[in-house]
């Protein structure tokens, strides 16, 4: 697909992402305007979607690449208002998952292969190591990025749920997940509320995360300075507190009780089966 | 976006992608057209990307959600040929590592955070936690994924390159990388040769991945054996020997030897400062 975009469209868009610092980027078309535009939506209309979404969001996340075609994800498909509540009050009481019409629950799934190695009575000597649950997640990521493209296409919103990890052991026994099965995240699904502001965010100069040829953060603290800005004007614009960016990641890093129990995360995965040697 | 394409390009899309067992997909457009048409591409010609596009793929990387707007990845983009022949060796000699114009290293990066910590003089007590790290792994994939999708809309082949976890304590040597950063993979972009055959792999069908409201297994064995003869006759349409799904796994999952060293990976990331407690 060619740019048809003119020039001010860009950069308009790469404005929205990145505030006053633009990187220089080149080619560019519809499907990248749709990338740079995303934001997630926390607060949704009640609507439900066309028949069929759910499957073509599946079409789209399994055609994501998969570490050897091994395919090591599922998808829980999740529209009970009970289940939605239990799931909300989990993560620590988020409504939008008890709005959204389409909560989709994402699992690193090797209880498939379990299956596998008891029907073909062969040994599985590569299933219980970091590395092979790592894969695990990195799929289960590619293909629900995959989903999330795919419904903001179709002009949905959506937003990734991480707080599943708050609690494993009861999201995993609420959705029926064997051994070896975790949801790694969820995501929600619907129409975004107009009511409520959803402006794109803006993120780390281009110069903090690209490296060229060798890592190096020269320029890391002059970037800092100016993103803390960024991230103060936009916190002000959209949510009240202008607070920066640097010091949300010492709230969310600093002390332990920001981790809502997942420091508990590796003693709750080996009681889910996986071992992480 | 709307559906303009006609119903028998999106049931030709799905086939190519299911095989005979076509999911009930409903809304469509040419956004998720071109994620169906995904295929990972293992020769490259040797044509340089034009100016910016590799910008243009992190912009859009960077759009992706990220957990708490932490940003806790980074990207390394080499095109030295020498570098690229080292990390082609790592990766047991993936020739297009070597051939492609781009590669790009994703990194898992608490590196940043842990400047942050000394330049704020504040101890993160959130940071040597699994969480936390697979945090950083699902954070890199979701941008990783948001750049292939960018790539592919502009006509470009990718391919992920998960061998570069067979050493990613030279990796890193190789790269610079400072403690607590480690590369989770690799990612090819370049423009497909077109000599080299790349068809759409089919995936699992709908019935194994998707669960709805509760995980559940019932149909498993017949969508295996159904699979299994799709895989069979792909491989042997493209690769030369029929290898079935089942066998795949088995071989993959079954000698510890199939590992290539990354069985070692919990003590190497403990190297590189990642405690995974």
């Amino acid at each position: 697909m060619d740019s048809l975009a003119p020039p001010s469209a860009k950069t308009d868009s790469l404005g929205r992402r990145y505030g006053g610092t633009l990187p220089a980027a080149g080619p560019w078309n519809e499907v990248i305007a749709s990338l740079l535009e995303h934001r997630s939506v926390r607060a949704y209309r009640p609507d439900a979607l066309p028949t069929g979404t759910l499957e073509t969001l599946i079409a789209a996340a399994s055609s994501a690449a998969t570490s050897s075609n091994m395919q090591w994800w599922s998808a829980i498909a999740v529209t009970d208002a009970a289940v939605k509540k239990e799931l909300a009050s989990i993560a620590g009481n988020q409504k939008h998952i008890e709005q959204c019409p389409l909560f989709i629950a994402w699992v690193a799934d090797m209880a498939r292969n379990q299956r596998i190695s008891d029907a073909e009575k062969v040994t599985f000597e590569a299933m219980p190591w970091v590395e092979t649950f790592m894969v695990a997640c990195i799929d289960a990521a590619l293909a629900a990025q995959n989903a999330v493209v795919a419904a903001e296409s179709l002009g949905l919103g959506t937003v990734y749920i991480g707080a599943m990890r708050n609690d494993p052991a009861r999201v995993a026994a609420l959705l029926g997940l064997p051994q070896q099965a975790v949801v790694v995240f969820g995501l929600c699904v619907g129409y975004a509320d107009p009511a409520a502001k959803a402006e794109v965010k803006p993120r780390l100069p281009q110069s903090t995360v690209l490296h060229h040829g060798r890592y190096g953060a020269a320029g890391e603290a002059a970037d800092r300075t100016a993103y803390d800005a960024e991230m103060s004007a936009f916190s002000a614009r959209n949510e009240m507190a202008a607070t920066t960016w640097t010091q949300r990641v010492i709230n969310r890093l600093g002390p332990i009780k920001s981790m809502n129990g997942r420091e508990r995360l590796r003693s709750v995965l080996a009681k889910l089966g996986f071992e992480l040697r």
